[in-house]
């Protein structure tokens, strides 16, 4: 669970929170979700040499706006496996009500030495999914 | 079409575009067919009393990342109408190549006086809509 | 004094917090430091009609970059006083190091009715200064 | 000089620009001026290997708010060239009248591989300072 305080610098001239700060947000709570389950990005980055967890896709559903000072909940949990692929769920909150459902499908980044640098998806290690799974129990 | 350069400020440690940045440009791109269709913002929030387009749902698929310098093309149509909501198609291409497939879809934002200013979605006025419809011809 | 966790996000491609990202960080540390004197932002829109705080002058100098997952802390004292503004000092530590050494002027920013509703400064109230002075012993 | 135009997301609830927005325009500007000099940061970071242009110190004099859709410019100028700094001046002005008058000293940043990559500030090349000069007469 990823705590997140409303700023004005995250709020619009309508006085509600800019919906792209729901995506940092959704980022930082997937790192979180990493971090806790050993895999912080200095780690990944300087260690193993992945990228970190790009985006392959993304969607959400707005339901009640948020504005300034409001604390927030972000709930994060990966609800899928795929051989190279993790879908997340991002649930945010205030105060129990649900205001944003999210979800991402991300990879774990890899340059391909073999074609120029170009970015790839790593297959999962299992020792990475059950990590992650064990954080969510 | 709204042409994006991308900035050194956009980029991630990973050197690629920061995708929350994408929804800022879908943003963008939506405000900027507004305005050719002659609902610019501002005439919009003061002459209208709308509070503007916000967002109800969003989704994108991300098929190859952009970086520092690239020159990029959104290209927004609304797909579909609905009474109280339309929906969008935004395509990113960097010469010709579609870099990132989005959708959202948005309403017409005003403050109910009658419900303490909450928010609502007006029903969609003709004009508007034949309005933006002129633009994408 | 607010808690900073430097994110992906915050970082560019050289891999260190993008420094725009210290001047909202200074901003979160001074809205911080009015709240904790009950000059939170929607008291003092709501209630008191004051726009916010707006900057009127600001400078950092940069010693040591910071990077992803540092944990910063903004110090944030008000140094001076004067009738309608006053001079921050924004301190940013990782660790008790000091990275970035920063100031802002700022004035209570309200809406001039009697002139088009145009951005004015406040004479400040004796009670605000009380108020954020008690904070700082 | 660089054309800004203020978008909705540039603005914050009491309805103007974000300022550290400003210093995001500043940063353009100055990778604006140098890549005009054939210094861009593909270049400057693929082949000669430098970070490319980080930030010391900067200030700001805010004078006059800009708001959405605000056509800005930003006049940027290399003022002073150091053995290893340089200061810039950045002008923002719309239709002629200058919002924020801002400035930074800046160094070319390379990682110094004898002291385990950490940044330093690499002895200003004479065809940089010659190349950023010749694009101001």
């Amino acid at each position: 669970m990823t705590p997140i305080r409303v700023l004005f610098g995250d709020c619009d001239p309508a006085n509600i929170v800019y919906f792209p700060n729901f995506y940092r947000w959704f980022d930082q709570a997937t790192h979180d979700l990493c971090e806790a389950a050993g895999y912080g990005l200095v780690r990944v980055r300087h260690d193993l040499h992945w990228v970190g967890f790009p985006v392959a896709e993304a969607g959400a559903r707005f339901h009640r706006p948020a504005t300034i000072n409001d604390w927030l909940r972000v709930e994060t949990r990966v609800v899928a496996w795929q051989p190279r692929r993790f879908l997340l769920s991002h649930r945010v909150r205030r105060d129990g009500e649900l205001l944003v459902d999210g979800w991402q499908t991300r990879f774990i980044g890899i340059h391909r030495a073999d074609r120029g640098g170009r970015l790839a998806a790593l297959h999962i290690p299992d020792v990475f999914r059950a990590a992650v799974d064990a954080q969510m129990r």
